[in-house]
């Protein structure tokens, strides 16, 4: 499926300005880099689209340093080694690693980890087992922490953030309220379980809501934000938690809403109903969560009760157009773009 | 000072729209009511005048019901036992309970609570030891949660809860940095032993903001809103944690800004610095922090570190006045109105 001789790669071109479009994107191909002492050279199977990229492709002060104009795309990968100069690895072992947009890299044999095959597919290293698993995790069991018989509300609710946000929330015993774009995404979480599915897209939507939370939102986990969360806001409870992990209808603005005194309407909000919004990116409770991720969440994968929905897109070639799609909900369940073979599959 | 026949009632006569004005009060006598049994008569030596009664003089949904129009004022008040039908009480007894704005009233024994006038002043227990100052306590120690080394910001600095919040941030070891309307209260500020005091009303205040903060700000103490808090957005350091327990700066204000997303702003400073912004009423943390907060109060009071000053304006009267003062800022520390003889003075 790929030249073992060339590294095809995407690099930024240039930084966008509001919806990234393919002139932001080059692809071009290198020859395969070596490895040194201590290095593998990885082949690219799965390559892991999250709507975090689009943050990288901008050159303002976030969590992480920005993408250089120039260099290889950033991201989550599962790839085979394919030669390794380390003892810990040898060709055929399968990892996860940070590649990036790339058929082909050199790591650190310190800097990639060893995935066992048997024990799930090996996509799922990117995805319910991985950040996104463990996002739904920790945000929504530190930050939200639902009780018993609360109701959760989460929206992009058929990605694969919301999907176990709102599949944990009812193994925690909560009621789960899931919002999606389009009637496929709200039947599909109905088969996962939710309590109740919205479509968005409703010019009803802000009364939907209404109608199926008559005990108000007391956790609502926050990946979206814009017309979701204006309609999410008036409908929580006192003590209601809110962790935010992302923004994505947010993420191609290119200014933010003008005038003075623009937070108040939120701050009154917390202020009289002693609201807690919280954000968080997922490395901060890695230490102290990641282990209880890994079990808890083998074990329900295990007995059903967490599923996992993988939209798969094929080429190197084609994860540019898949990202676009991501950043306006055209995905269906976890973004991953098939890269090369998967030896497991 | 006070007719012993006659009670003086300051009744909400209308509601305000924006500002409140002498109109919205009504200033009447009646008989002074008569104790059943179980219940005692007051006499109203201290009532307290805080920012929230704004809310209350609106009938909106809060925290808290509104006040009827009709009605007197509600409000935090110290009071001498003239007569009692219950066994806990004698005449004579100094008590803090909730009379509202007048000179006499009569209350179930078991909604006062006795004070102890040899422990401390008793307008104190409106004071600093009193709601404002639990309200200061368990914020900042709650949710503001500073650490040694850190930046504490917080504004209406020279008042009850912010003093107490910027010495009590002293005392944790953390630098605390103080806010204030006019030179006279930044002066204050400096005697109290805060480590920086600016001038909000200063043309440069944003920019004399940043230059003391050079390592940001770990946890700002919310009670203000307005420019102070677009000014304080921005130096927010990642894990800042913002405890919110007043907006005093929006309390006269009529409607919140329109158009949509107005929200983001702060949504995205939240998303990328992982900041936690937490509303809060102090009764949250009766149960679990009061006993904390009388004993380290006082030992506080007792060695120096936690100082304090009252505004105090004499007559019932003058009520509607002194709270058109305390929305704006004039007062200075915390106000009170000297309603009777304090027979402990």
């Amino acid at each position: 499926m790929t030249d073992t001789t060339l590294n095809t790669r995407v690099l930024l071109a240039s930084r966008p300005h509001g919806e990234p479009t393919a002139e932001n994107f080059t692809i071009e191909t290198a020859p395969v880099p070596q490895p040194a002492d201590g290095e593998v050279l990885l082949r690219t199977i799965y390559l892991s689209l999250d709507p975090y990229m689009r943050g990288r492709m901008n050159d303002a002060k976030s969590y992480a340093a920005p993408v250089e104009v120039g260099a290889v795309m950033e991201g989550g990968t599962v790839a085979e080694v394919v030669e390794s100069r380390d003892p810990s690895l040898v060709p055929g072992d399968i990892v996860l690693c940070g590649l990036g947009w790339q058929t082909h890299g050199v790591l650190p044999a310190n800097q990639v980890r060893k995935l066992d095959p048997s024990r799930a597919p090996i996509s799922t290293a990117v995805g319910v087992l991985g950040m996104p698993g463990f996002t739904a995790y920790a945000g929504l069991l530190e930050i939200g922490r639902p009780q018993p018989g609360e109701t959760v509300v989460v929206a992009a609710a058929a990605g694969p953030v919301g999907s176990a946000v709102g599949q944990i929330a009812r193994i925690k015993g909560a009621r789960a309220v899931g919002i999606a774009g389009g009637p496929e995404k709200v039947a599909f979480l109905r088969e996962l379980g939710f309590d109740e599915a919205l479509d968005h897209r409703s010019p009803t939507f802000k009364d939907d809501l209404k109608a199926v939370v008559p005990d108000g939102i007391d956790v609502y986990f926050e990946n979206v934000g814009g017309h979701v969360w204006d309609a999410v806001l008036p409908r929580l409870n006192t003590y209601a938690r809110v962790p935010v992990c992302g923004l994505v209808a947010h993420y191609n603005e290119t200014e933010l809403p003008a005038g003075p005194d623009r937070t108040s309407r939120l701050m009154q909000s917390i202020l009289t109903k002693s609201i807690t919004v919280r954000g968080f990116i997922q490395n901060e409770f890695v230490k102290t969560h990641y282990k209880d991720f890994q079990r808890d969440a083998a074990a329900w994968i295990a007995d059903g009760s967490l599923q996992y929905k993988e939209d798969v897109v094929e080429g190197i070639e084609n994860a540019p157009e898949a990202f676009f799609g991501l950043l306006t909900g055209k995905n269906f369940g976890k973004l991953l773009v098939k890269v090369g073979d998967d030896p497991t599959a």
